[in-house]
């Protein structure tokens, strides 16, 4: 495989064993919050720059995914990593409830349209794992995705597992780098930013009651990351665990992670050969000799 | 698997002992060119019922593979099985050489985002095949889909077949029935075609120097049909290897193929419950009372 997860605490396991329980949703020992903000100003520096590098290569392209209860900082922390990157180079997509267009595909269908190309980011905010997660806690929704009647309905996560296993392998072979990240966020955390979106005016467009609703629901929540993760994570494919419950820290964590995984890429400027460079030359004594 | 191929002496083996040398390009027994004409007529008829309750049902859609050396009879069976089927219910693909975006992604984006709809009639002129096809004949093609370097050129062809194989296992699960036909014909009808297309004006736009020139690879395409069929034929996504000597009869094998593929189905019109029945009697009487 082109790629191989790089080693972090944070990494899930590659051998089914992962348990949610045994990851942190606040680290040991945090700096202080300034530290953190100048340590990942530095990590979104390197990260443009590796983008760069990334676009002229031309081989690769990276595919970043974020999953998490709600609250727990998706949307901030695609903000904060990204900002510095050219958007020319980068593409943020958001799934929300399938449309009637793409419940009428396989369930890969509507994030497959969305693949980065070659020499580009793409974020998914919320992903094809909603089909595993959303969907397990809620079965019924799968009366509404038509599908054919062949299989028992436990057995479908497994089937569900497999495929996404199968594309994951299919794309990272071909040159789409995929690191997944969920954010452990801990219920108490939850609480106070739920309360914090209703208190403050300028937060209150983020709150929803179905919030409330799936929170009361966190254990079978919890229970469906644990599965998905165990089936999904794999060296090409990684699952990283973040603690969400300390935003900078968070931020800076997924950063790092990003960039020594583009750095472990043989990621390089295309070479011009000797045919090229003497046309640079001649081209450059044109230039030279023009008014 | 909610679809099971069914039987045909065209149907290639699911053993991987595939080999074209097996199949005829010419039927044994051939009816009169009429006979097959109304014969066909007959199969279009009993498809466009199929698919009207298809799209009732919306839980099956239908893909249908065409592949083919040139001059075959591919664009001519699309246009005689498919002429009498609703268009609102069929889509036709075409898959000529990629595009820059194209192949700025993975070999199977393009095609994933042309799959067919529940309900519907997908047809792809051409496919993903190609890539384990025309690519395998010329694989200097594949210096220009700018593919990470982690594999030796001669692995890539069975990671293709391997792609190929889980996407269409994921596929057939979730609901598109898949077909595959290759429209097998001989090097001595092909010849005939291409003078055809020489002599005849209305013909000449058909024609180009690159076909002659693939011709000469006969050989080198017939051992690159045998590999791709023999390492994807599975009871679940067959092919079908149609003699196309003769157009009548290659038409009318491979309207029945469908024919009978959606008749093995458990495709049935949505029934309706008490609620609505007694919601449909309301509504009839307060129209019957309306002026």
């Amino acid at each position: 495989m082109p790629f191989k997860a790089i080693s972090s605490p944070y990494l899930a396991t590659f051998d089914g064993s992962f348990q949610y329980g045994d990851f942190p949703t606040v680290p040991e020992k945090i700096a202080k919050k300034k530290k953190l903000k100048s340590k990942l100003a530095k990590e979104i520096n390197k990260l443009s720059t590796l983008q760069r590098v990334m676009y002229a290569d031309n081989r690769y392209s990276l595919l970043l995914i974020f999953q998490a209860m709600d609250a727990a900082g998706k949307d901030s922390t695609i903000r904060s990593v990204l900002s510095g990157i050219n958007p020319a180079g980068c593409q943020v997509f958001s799934f929300k409830q399938p449309t009637t267009e793409e419940l009428d595909h396989d369930f890969l269908w509507r994030t497959n349209k969305c693949l980065p190309e070659r020499g580009r980011i793409g974020v998914f905010n919320r992903s094809y794992y909603e089909e595993v997660l959303v969907v397990r806690v809620h079965p019924d929704i799968l009366d509404s995705q038509q599908l054919p009647n062949h299989i028992p309905r436990a057995d479908i996560w497994d089937e569900r597992y497999e495929s996404i296993c199968n594309l994951e392998k299919h794309l990272v072979r071909n040159g789409t780098i995929i690191l997944k990240f969920w954010l452990n966020v801990s219920m108490e955390e939850q609480k106070n930013r739920f309360l914090s979106r209703l208190k403050e005016p300028s937060k209150h467009w983020k709150f929803s009651a179905g919030d409330i609703r799936e929170r009361g629901l966190w254990n079978d929540y919890m229970q469906a990351y644990e599965q998905a993760i165990s089936k999904t994570s794999c060296s090409w494919a990684p699952w990283y665990v973040i603690p969400a419950d300390n935003k900078p820290y968070m931020r800076l964590t997924v950063a790092k992670i990003i960039r020594q995984s583009l750095e472990s890429l043989d990621l390089e400027y295309p070479t011009v050969n000797a045919d090229k460079k003497n046309m640079f030359k001649e081209m450059k004594e044109i230039l030279e000799k023009s008014s």
